[in-house]
């Protein structure tokens, strides 16, 4: 099955306190939807300017992806600056301007109407919902969000929970949604504003999966050197949902599955700037890291 | 086989923000003991003053524990209180007043001096060291320490590292004793430093064991409600040794089994004060919370 990502495309200049780099590939479409082609096909949706390089153009379509809903308006690529912290845990936005994506309004094309899953990643709930509202019957609908919705549009969020299978956010976010300190509480309260299933990403301490009856809880791969953090969230998200749509499979164990696979493509995501370590990424570094997680993660009564 | 646990023994007062009691029983030998009474005998050493309540020594007389090596000394019991903050992650010592442990320097009583299993809980390192100077060949050695000793005895815990088998210890202090923010490479540095094997306990998001040729992490308990956090980690390194004892193997499985035994003991030590909720603690209980971890654990390949 394919799925549907729709989110922001941007050119990134990022700073770390060894290394800055300008212009990159970015934006939570461009990271989602690469990390999703490694297990499905991908209609993207998103937005660029005339000054978007060919090079990016060429990228997406090295990993089979639908482009068809890819608009190039006149007008500048949306961009964003930030700057992280000593230990990258902390992150700072040093800028964006919005340029072609301030009046981004897309309709779908017609061959994007009937995708069976379907991956919002971080723009505005107001856009995700302009996105969902015209897919047919959707079987799985996963959304990302952040700290700026929550605090901007607690309304229009309230509203797209009701229309999703799974929220996909950091620890940051789930206490910021739900005032609770206990990531456990708060990922429990989450459920109850609507979506069957939270994932509630915790960087270097792995992530939860939460539903009704199901808790599971998966590790971080133990990288001793993070290059670039960017994009490892969408990185995570997208190959989450891109491996429900390649199993068309939502049990609870695919879920459990589909998280493993998002640990693992998000791990090799960080090991370099932008979508660098993405475009060189196999499918057997893939399966050899998942089996990895298995081992670190194993325990039996002996 | 038995196991040998030394450190504190405590009247301690502490307060979180929505209680305070005073007098309880803690200490680090407390906890540990009571922990790894589950699972193995247990040779306690420590000192308490003529002031000990003698329902505490029952209460360790009702787990089994042989209270051979606990010395009642004329004078005052160790005391220690705290206060923990809103959301229960950190905690201020308000006073600590050493009494009769200020001179302990505990001579072993011959019964003692074979047991294959050590566990150092919290103590100060040249008193770790005392006492494990006194076993006959021990088959395995854990030890804890915290932020005070890594601060103030640095070359006895050095020399400590080059004696044991096992360091156990939480994420600041992991940090703090190898100045690295990246947990991986602190796990990876102490081992370097004596330890064949290393625990950081990271609270809320679980803990990490760490061996040459092994990388294990353990989840933690989803618990919504943490009532007091104290003795926490003095339970799962009592436990982790007690397991170990018990099946008397220390190969990387019986360690894995040993890390998950220490997180489910120190996830029902936080449901209540002191000793409160061990008192009452069964072993199908532990069995069950076992069975929890193994299912908030669990995924492959669909």
């Amino acid at each position: 099955m394919s799925v549907l990502i729709t989110g922001s495309v941007a050119l990134d200049s990022v700073k770390t306190p060894v290394e800055e780099h300008r212009d990159l590939l970015g934006g939570s479409a461009s990271y989602a939807s690469v990390a999703a082609s490694f297990f499905a096909p991908v209609n993207m949706v998103g937005i660029v300017g005339t000054d978007f390089p060919k090079k990016y153009v060429e990228l997406y379509g090295a990993h089979g992806i639908n482009l068809d809903g890819l608009q190039i308006a006149d007008g500048q690529t949306f961009r964003w600056s930030g700057e992280y912290e000593w230990d990258l845990n902390n992150r700072r936005t040093l800028s964006v301007c919005l340029n072609v994506f301030e009046t981004f309004r897309p309709d779908l094309p017609a061959g994007y109407k009937k995708t069976p899953y379907v991956f919002l990643a971080n723009i505005s709930p107001q856009l995700q919902m302009h996105v969902l509202a015209q897919v047919e019957r959707p079987k799985f609908v996963v959304a990302d969000t952040m700290n700026l919705w929550i605090e901007t549009q607690r309304d229009a969020l309230a509203a797209l929970l009701g229309k999703i299978d799974c929220l996909v956010l950091n620890e940051s976010e789930a206490r910021e949604i739900t005032k609770q300190t206990s990531l456990i509480k708060a990922g429990r309260q989450i459920l109850r504003q609507g979506p069957k299933y939270v994932v509630v990403k915790k960087g270097e301490h792995g992530c939860l999966l939460f539903a009704d009856e199901l808790f599971f809880s998966a590790p971080a791969y133990p990288l001793e050197d993070i290059r670039d953090p960017t994009g490892a969230g969408d990185c995570f998200a997208g190959a989450f949902a891109g491996y429900l749509a390649k199993t068309n499979r939502t049990d609870h164990d695919s879920l459990r599955n589909a998280v493993i696979y998002g640990s693992v493509v998000a791990s090799y995501c960080v090991e370099a700037f932008s979508l660098d370590r993405l475009v060189t990424l196999t499918r057997p570094e893939i399966d050899q890291r998942y089996q990895f997680f298995k081992l670190m993660s194993h325990f039996e009564v002996g």
